[in-house]
């Protein structure tokens, strides 16, 4: 017979916990039961109409063949002038690859940095992939507990408390999902020069740039022409389905993510490109402006609103659409009590194990995902719930 | 400073000799020079009308979401049903998962057979991005010397001579790329048979299957229900940018595949598996068929002009769009010949050194992926060349 063996690195990627509450949400609907989802790490918003609109110009032409393997030129040229806008950093449109998705551009980034074995710093609580992603990559994942004092983020003393023998280098996710707090401009800074102390390489998560209610957000590139940056069309652009996301390489890095690119890829989906050019365009970005002004809304709202339940949230998020909130005052197993706040309040949440260890069992994760009126919905059956 | 270093895996990545053929291509035609292109394994065709079309209605609703990880439901029902009508092979349609390509589906089928450092048999000559993957997944290729006696496959007793202490599978690929030549029926059934008693694994690239000229390319499913088995959307469909292939997995692997989906891509795009769901259409499969019959007409005209030139080509290519002829009447270096026949004959084609290392100077491969009138000009050009 054929082997049957699964190999050591699938066998220890851990199920999502929040599949459970996912697959038990659905069958409660299919018994008609109303459920409140606050589980789902993706907008609730259609993509914009001139994204939509020039996808559709693009395949009335018919012709949709293989980009070159880095991407439409003129899509990355869209991009560049995004990063003089945006951030006032100059790259050229050479170090920017059109990746499939975000997760398509962790993938490259991390064949390009890592070596067997090779240790990597992250946060825990942090998004599970990205760990699963180093480990799949034959890389160590050495998770650093973060918590309240550092906003939930890895710092410059962190960094180099955990630095050892085999770590090569950091990965960071500013605004960070679960807890939707960021990375100050000064700690940015310290950070990028710890590593650069050890020679390490850093690879930076911005896929919820943009999506922040505050300070605009900092990018790595503002402190290192080498570090590896990582953004996407789906959160601010609210175009997840299309899988497309972008990566930045340092200069010396070029030659690799064009072929890690060809390998892996061929290259990103043609006619997700094509709409995303439509992604910068000025009426683009008044309904994306409208929209992050909708996830401020909601955000206060279920911040105000949990924490008025007894929730205890240490840092108000400044970015994503997750709150990540405390809920030791009414168990001790955040897991189970996702499941029972399901059960019996018909609202579907991520339990904090799937984000790491670090007291996950004291934490659940909301995204605030749905509308307004779902949002007070699920605070009143919560309210019901732990009464 | 951050890090500079690349990876080892990475920097073993050999950029495609076939991409300097391209690029001077490219500055040939910024001159003025008239480029007859054979160097690209991409059908020249667009996409079938029906699936443009059930991609702009799907575009229409705005709704592009995530689906589920392994895909929409209704087109694995429909690659279901194909794989009865097409092999009468009975899978269900949790062993299907759609994929970004058929390079996801590689992905993914590697991460779950492969440990670290275990070798994979695989012939040479063969594509080359499945040998890099599989270095970049950890694992180690022995490419096994494949020629005209065995049609330009492995066969049974090659894999059993070939296998090794730390062998523990062997992918194969029926039509091959660069050669077009498949694996009957009975050589498949001894494959099987082989890899079994050594208890390996055995991964199977379909991608071609349907582009066949004579008769149906036999699947590994026919076989073994515990194959792993790749094919796309991208060649018989015609749809290569739209990203979209699928991976059979056996039973005890939906677990683990399930879990690489989710980590590794989150989904395959949502439109284009949309657009797929007409691609099994009756009226794009007559589409689909008159391109079938048009490749096998240019087929047999470059098939019949490269041998009257002098070309050898040891076993007429059945399937693929690929025709791999040895130019070693003209030139002990093929690589050599390629840059002389794109510079002074205007024909780009593909260096065998592309495809491994067994004779690869005495091969060039053709692709008969433009028009009958750009082949015949080619042809007439090579002659000229030649003479």
């Amino acid at each position: 017979m054929l082997s049957e063996s699964i190999s050591t690195r699938a066998e220890q990627i851990k199920q999502f916990h929040v599949m459970s509450v996912m697959s038990r949400a659905k069958a409660l609907e299919s018994e008609g039961r109303d459920i409140i989802h606050m589980e789902v790490g993706e907008p609730d918003f259609s993509s914009p109409e001139p994204v939509i609109e020039a996808a559709k110009d693009f395949l009335s032409q018919g012709n949709v063949h293989y980009t070159e393997a880095k991407g439409l030129l003129a899509l990355r040229q869209k991009i560049v002038s995004f990063y003089q806008l945006q951030y006032s950093v100059d790259i050229n449109e050479e170090q920017v690859f059109i990746t499939p998705g975000a997760s398509g551009a962790l993938s490259v980034a991390l064949a390009i940095v890592l070596d067997k074995s090779d240790e990597v710093l992250i946060a825990d609580p942090s998004y599970p992939c990205n760990s699963n992603l180093i480990n799949l990559y034959g890389g160590q994942v050495k998770a650093v507990d973060v918590g309240a004092k550092d906003a939930f983020q890895l710092s410059a003393a962190l960094i180099e408390q955990a630095w050892g023998d085999n770590t090569k280098g950091v990965m960071i996710a500013s605004p960070s999902n679960p807890t939707g707090t960021m990375i100050t401009r000064p700690n940015m800074a310290e950070i990028v020069e710890a590593i650069a102390n050890e020679n390490g390489f850093l690879i930076s998560d911005e896929i919820y740039h943009g999506l922040v209610y505050g300070e605009p957000a900092v990018s790595a590139l503002e402190y290192s022409k080498h570090a590896y940056v990582i953004n996407s069309f789906s959160k601010y652009f609210g175009m997840t389905g299309w899988r497309l996301g972008w990566l930045i390489v340092p200069e010396n890095a070029i030659e690799a993510a064009t072929k890690l690119m060809q390998n892996l890829f061929i290259a990103a989906p043609t006619h997700s490109q094509y709409a995303a050019l439509a992604a910068f365009k000025k009426e683009t970005l008044v309904v994306l402006e409208q929209r992050r002004e909708e996830f401020n809304v909601r955000r206060d709202t279920l911040y105000n609103g949990l924490k008025e339940l007894g929730f205890i949230i240490p840092n108000k998020p400044e970015g994503a659409f997750y709150i990540y909130a405390d809920c030791s005052k009414f168990s001790s197993d955040s897991y189970q009590f996702s499941l029972d706040l399901l059960e019996q309040a018909g609202v579907a949440v991520t339990p904090g194990i799937d984000f790491g260890k670090n007291q996950a069992s004291r934490y659940i994760r909301f995204a605030y995902t749905t509308s307004l009126e779902k949002i007070e919905e699920g605070l009143r059956r919560i309210k019901t719930f732990i009464a």
